[in-house]
């Protein structure tokens, strides 16, 4: 039995939930198929008013969803309302995407005799994959990265049904949220739920399931890559996963300013996020490393989701030890709390210890690197793992040139004067990375996260009563297409 | 060494090439990444001028290509010269994508400090992978799918340098094109060939390797991806593998055009397409049937590409006499020459030999399969695995919607009354499908095979002077672009 559990205590709470056997992964897969095949087929304009017939329900019960998930995640009122209204937005932007249609990529070439040889008639668009998405729910994000998350609404716009392993973190919110879900789609076997280990096992070895989507570690990725190379068909499988998010502070940037909001990024929901600053590498001087010290030490700790998720971020401090303690927060309160840490060495030394000093320690701790100039900058910066983002602090592009050339090639999203944390969603984010901070170059948030769902069909001088609206000549649902080499908006 | 061989006669014919040693590959993969940092930063549109060059030079050198080419293939002039053409014209469609710009997928969100949180202002592209693509060249397309087919074009395009594994069917062939597209290019280094199977192997596992291209068997795609699965750093891998190319002929098809069509593409170039009708599905009764025999007997075999490709040919032949020899062609003329061979049986016994009867058979042979009706039609043909096509006979939209929807999850390209053989290069054509015709949803042939090479990059709150023309608010190359939600032709 899977059992929710208070972090302020570290006792159980709520309801026992049994793990999903293999025959009930089966049957939840089954009907999640079957009901596949109506939801791929209906009009992209109906899925949109489901879309947001979920994201009603979803803002409905706010009060209710940020209780339970509170209990489960100790993250807070603030946090949870936030998240909950970022998780009915998403259903929101995929409803915008699809009534937009630019999604398929609709691309019509006409027939040309005139060409040797002669080109017949070909158009194609992206449609839904045939079948059952899977998604891994993340521990950090009970609501955007979970059962309702960015994953599921992408898959549900694309017009695939989702079946989600829930995260053992929050199990009854999991729960709570599949049952609003369901209630609020047209057919509720549209999104299934299964728990526990095994569970996601069987699930993506499932040959019903077409795709799977995860959002978590690195050796949590491989082991679900593991178990999809053993597949007779092979399936694509979207992983973000570790990333440590280097921050690079040029010498015109303004001291007080990044000192503080370095440690309220790195401090933020007890350092739980992907997009944590990990990392952050900055020029040779007392005043920016003093700043430095007096916020960290002005922040607090506080407890981690899981007691698992606890323990790994002792030993990543742990590990880190190795290196000079700079500055430390306030322990936080609570069975499983943890206190922010910074670490600090130089250049030289860092590389000496890579790449083990610089994989992802999940929580509020960062290494503050002192680099001696933008050679070495550059140097060290080029021997770093993908991320899934990079921030130059600066006040002068000029200076930022050379770095921002290496950091293009190392991170997704680059950010200028800002920190990693809170990852807008919207049509430009991308969210993702080289290797190991994203299995794939698609994004997992943002409008164009639905492509991960999708693969294109061409049709060949194929009858118009059968072609897809979207291809029909006369463009009935007006969308954007390419028609005879030219985009059409 | 590996020589070149003549399928007319089985002699070796031209220079010897030495088998490319580690320290080779590591040598070509270090000089393509030297020259793809400045390719990838060189302007599309200088990009588009470079592609052109090199289409210019493969036409000009026609004369010595196709009879170098034909030496070492026995693919014919017809064939071959056009195959050089299409090769060029595959270069000159790209420097249009190139100077259209849409294949960036440019998004703008401006910021919204209205919104909760307050939105930054982000910017999204899509920019060429960091490093050397790898392609493995086609035994089957000396030209367009070898060492400047559509892999190395659209790689180019994107702005990355490649290192080609030369096919051993044709390696002289590969060692001049190779020559002729260096010396087109604005760096020779930009085009790398390797020759030999562990210089494969070799390539496709060196760290400057970014991703792969491939175009061969299941076998051979799958032995690849083993060698990936190796590397320390994952590489996305872009297969195109083995395809049966359903055929469906509903009772209003008329019957001499169909059986007609389906000789002439069951046997061009020797049955040596991936795209090839291995398998064609046919309504119960003599008068298709005898015109099929009239039409397969009027063919004629020809020699084989390599002395393994026949005797893949021929075991295969074997392993499809289990069912009933329909008709055979007249012998080809040659020492590695095959014959054209058509076998039957109905659908009962088709599905118990599945799914090792529909195994691709690559060459001359197809299986033309009886059904009694549309319900045990649509019923076989779900039990099949994914293609590159599929292709509907009929002459009644109407009696077709039920089989289209099956085809419609089982291949990448469907075609209405025409044949799976011959691949148009234009914007909207895919080359891919459902595994194991494909290891991914992307496509190998058209606009859009250049996706394959690139990965987005989102810019918050990037300095204007940093950011990519493309990303510039003034739009100076003028491409098309999402702003604020809108597509914007």
């Amino acid at each position: 039995m899977i059992y929710g559990h208070d972090p302020r205590t570290g006792e159980t709470i709520g309801a026992a939930f049994p793990e999903t056997d293999s025959a009930g992964v089966d049957s939840i897969v089954s009907a999640a198929a079957a009901a596949g095949t109506t939801w791929r087929a209906t009009p992209a304009a109906e899925r949109a008013n489901a879309l947001e017939a979920v994201a009603d329900a979803l803002a409905a019960h706010v009060d209710e969803l940020w209780q339970l998930a509170d209990q489960e995640t100790a993250l807070g009122e603030v946090r949870l309302r936030g998240e909950v209204a970022r998780t009915a937005g998403q259903f929101r932007l995929f409803a915008q995407v699809l009534r937009d249609g630019g999604y398929v990529e609709a691309i019509i070439d006409h027939a040309d005799p005139s060409l040797a040889p002669p080109r017949p008639d070909v158009r194609r668009m992206k449609r839904p994959l045939a079948g059952v998405v899977a998604v891994f729910a993340a521990s950090n994000f009970p609501f955007a990265f979970s059962v309702a998350g960015g994953d599921t609404a992408s898959a549900l716009a694309a017009g695939c049904p989702v079946v989600v392993k829930a995260h053992p973190g929050h199990p009854g919110t999991s729960e709570r949220v599949a049952k609003i879900v369901r209630e609020a789609l047209p057919s509720p076997d549209l999104l299934g739920l299964v728990q526990g280990m095994q569970a996601g096992a069987d699930l993506v070895q499932h040959p019903g399931v077409v795709a799977a989507g995860f959002t978590g570690s690195v050796a949590g990725g491989k082991a679900i890559q593991r178990l999809i190379d053993e597949r007779e068909v092979p399936i694509p499988f979207y992983g973000e996963l570790g990333s440590v998010n280097p921050v690079v502070v040029l010498p015109s940037a303004p001291v007080k300013e990044v000192a503080a909001g370095f440690a309220g990024s790195l401090t933020l929901g007890v350092g739980q996020f992907c997009t944590n600053p990990g990392l952050m590498f900055v020029p040779e001087g007392d005043e920016l490393r003093d700043a430095i010290v007096e916020a960290v030490e002005g922040t607090s700790g506080g407890p981690m989701l899981a007691e698992r998720i606890r323990d790994g971020y002792l030993g990543g401090v742990e590990r880190l030890g190795e290196l000079r303690l700079l500055a430390e927060g306030k322990p936080g309160e609570g069975s499983w709390a943890v206190t922010p840490k910074v670490f600090t060495t130089d250049v030289s030394t860092f590389e000496e210890k890579l790449p083990r000093v610089a994989e992802e320690c999940f929580g509020p701790a960062s290494i503050v690197v002192t680099y001696r100039d933008v050679a070495e900058l550059r140097s060290v910066l080029e021997r770093l793992e993908g991320s899934l983002t990079a921030t130059v602090h600066s006040t002068d592009p000029d200076e930022a040139g050379e770095v921002t050339e290496v950091l293009g090639r190392k991170a997704g999203r680059l950010i200028w004067n800002g920190w990693p944390t809170g990852v807008a969603v919207c049509w430009a984010m991308h969210h993702g990375g080289p290797w190991p901070s994203a299995t794939t170059s698609y994004t997992s948030v943002g409008a164009t996260a639905i492509d991960r769902w999708l693969a294109p069909t061409a049709y060949q001088d194929w009858p118009e009563s059968l072609l897809p609206e979207e291809l029909k000549d006369a463009n009935p649902l007006s969308i954007p297409r390419r028609v005879d080499g030219r985009l059409q908006a």
